[in-house]
């Protein structure tokens, strides 16, 4: 990773510059909440949802963001025009800050850090191909909170790509809650369902869910078991960098047709189409034409082979 | 804390130098493990047992300690003399290194970090007084490692403090399993029973065991349900800084008595001994006549007041 310059605690300094204390709670205790927005046309899509999240991570663990939204907001702007990414990934770290004695968080005095990634697209075909997860049994610790616990998600992670899944499915006691960094729905009789307690609130998920409902479809919010998730139609997860990502495979268990279905197919054109508004309100040159034009290209690549 | 010197990824410096990065995947993901060992006499204490652990719970994170024991011991010993604490503890943390994505761990490069405390000693009542665990619905994550997520304790120990208790006792699916950062045992007509599954595996802890089946008592390992707990005789904790605590209630729940029971009472004294026995070794004046007067004292120090 390039990250020539990060914000810490107020400053906006070099990266080698910017240094956690050993005994940061984060790091002894991994008391920390984080969220990971992405930037369309170089300008932060979904700020106010993913800002709102970290708010409310940070709450789940007592700890409070030291500043308000205008100053994050400037502080990534200022990133973003000294780390120069094409697009970008943009981390909000927040931990209890230096404990006083290796096991509480500091009073009052949390550290803040902002990181910036070049955004690292997916593969195209990961959209049209055969994608898998590896089911795994585990519920995540405090699931609304966006904690930086991903333990298992680590530890598995080499089985998941080694057995040629691209992700973890988390399912307990027969109940599904989230693949390992995404949202996750399924699609039976053309009904969205998706899952509403255990699960980390998203950011994009529930976007495309409403613009799902907007365009015809019924979605229930409710309780997913495996048993559903096999036996669906469609499957898909969420993701701020990865979008809508069609899944066809839960470990050994194939998914509906094994292809991607019309509903997925259809959501990830809307998805493509926010992402183009996005861009063309960013570079402040939507019009109606390229509009159009845009969501015509989206389905287009959205056809099978 | 004072901790004037550290020593990181094979260089003690001071610990306004000793810099962990941003991007360490301990920080980021929460990807990292630790030990905690105490001084006696101002030399490690089980040692051996702490550094057996620690390369276990690596291995359970796929991590491997960068040093040898030997090198580990060294740069302890070096750090405790510079340091110079009456008694100290001693930590071992180990991380999977700077991540080259935000996602995984470094390949082969991890962050192996000691540092020093000052010990601090519970107040002596603690082992006299009703000490009372809260009940809280939860289990560790990857249990059989020493991982850093205490996501649950650091949230929860406020309302368990404010209720007036030392600590927490998780227990899920009926069964209990550990307490917050301690082992957890009950006594029921004079055996001692022992959780042996889901729980992090002791240093203190089976060493108490290995004496006390030694003084002949039998002891029990298996699963413990939280309604064992509530019916039990007796209950303690074991701990590296802690030793043997009574604890004589859970949530509102009287243990026993409410009083430390006899068996409770001994193994602080076989405890104290074992403290004592070292401390000689360490100040190499152990006598037998020494040692016999310390365990009195330790006796004495127990009988009712």
């Amino acid at each position: 990773m390039d990250i020539p310059h990060v914000y810490l605690n107020g400053h906006i300094v070099p990266l080698a510059e910017a240094a956690i204390s050993p005994l940061d709670i984060g790091l002894l205790r991994g008391y920390a909440v984080f969220d990971l927005l992405r930037t369309v046309g170089g300008r932060p899509f979904l700020l106010t949802e993913h800002l709102k999240r970290l708010r409310a991570s940070a709450d789940e663990l007592n700890l409070k963001v030291p500043v308000d939204d205008a100053t994050i907001a400037q502080a990534i702007e200022r990133l973003l025009e000294l780390n120069q990414h094409a697009e970008a990934t943009v981390r909000l770290l927040l931990t209890g800050g230096v404990s006083p004695d290796g096991r509480t968080a500091s009073d009052g005095d949390p550290t803040f850090l902002i990181l910036t990634h070049e955004l690292q697209d997916l593969a195209p075909n990961v959209y049209e191909d055969s994608v898998g997860l590896m089911l795994v049994e585990h519920a995540r610790e405090l699931p609304q909170a966006k904690s930086t616990n991903y333990l298992t998600m680590l530890k598995r992670m080499p089985d998941a790509k080694e057995t040629g899944n691209m992700s973890i499915l988390y399912h307990k006691d027969g109940r599904i809650s989230e693949a390992a960094s995404a949202s996750f729905y399924i699609v039976k009789d053309e009904v969205i369902l998706a899952p509403s307690a255990g699960v980390l609130y998203g950011t994009v998920g529930p976007r495309i869910l409403a613009l799902a409902e907007k365009s015809g479809h019924r979605v229930i919010r409710g309780q997913i078991t495996l048993d559903d998730a096999l036996a669906a139609d469609e499957a898909f997860i969420t993701s701020t960098t990865r979008g809508v990502v069609p899944i066809v495979r839960l470990s050994q268990n194939t998914i509906g047709t094994g292809r991607p279905g019309p509903v997925t197919r259809k959501l990830i054109g809307l998805f493509k189409q926010l992402l183009q508004e996005a861009y063309c309100a960013a570079q402040d040159q939507c019009s109606k034409r390229s509009r159009s034009a845009s969501i015509a290209l989206s389905e287009t690549a959205l056809d099978p082979p």
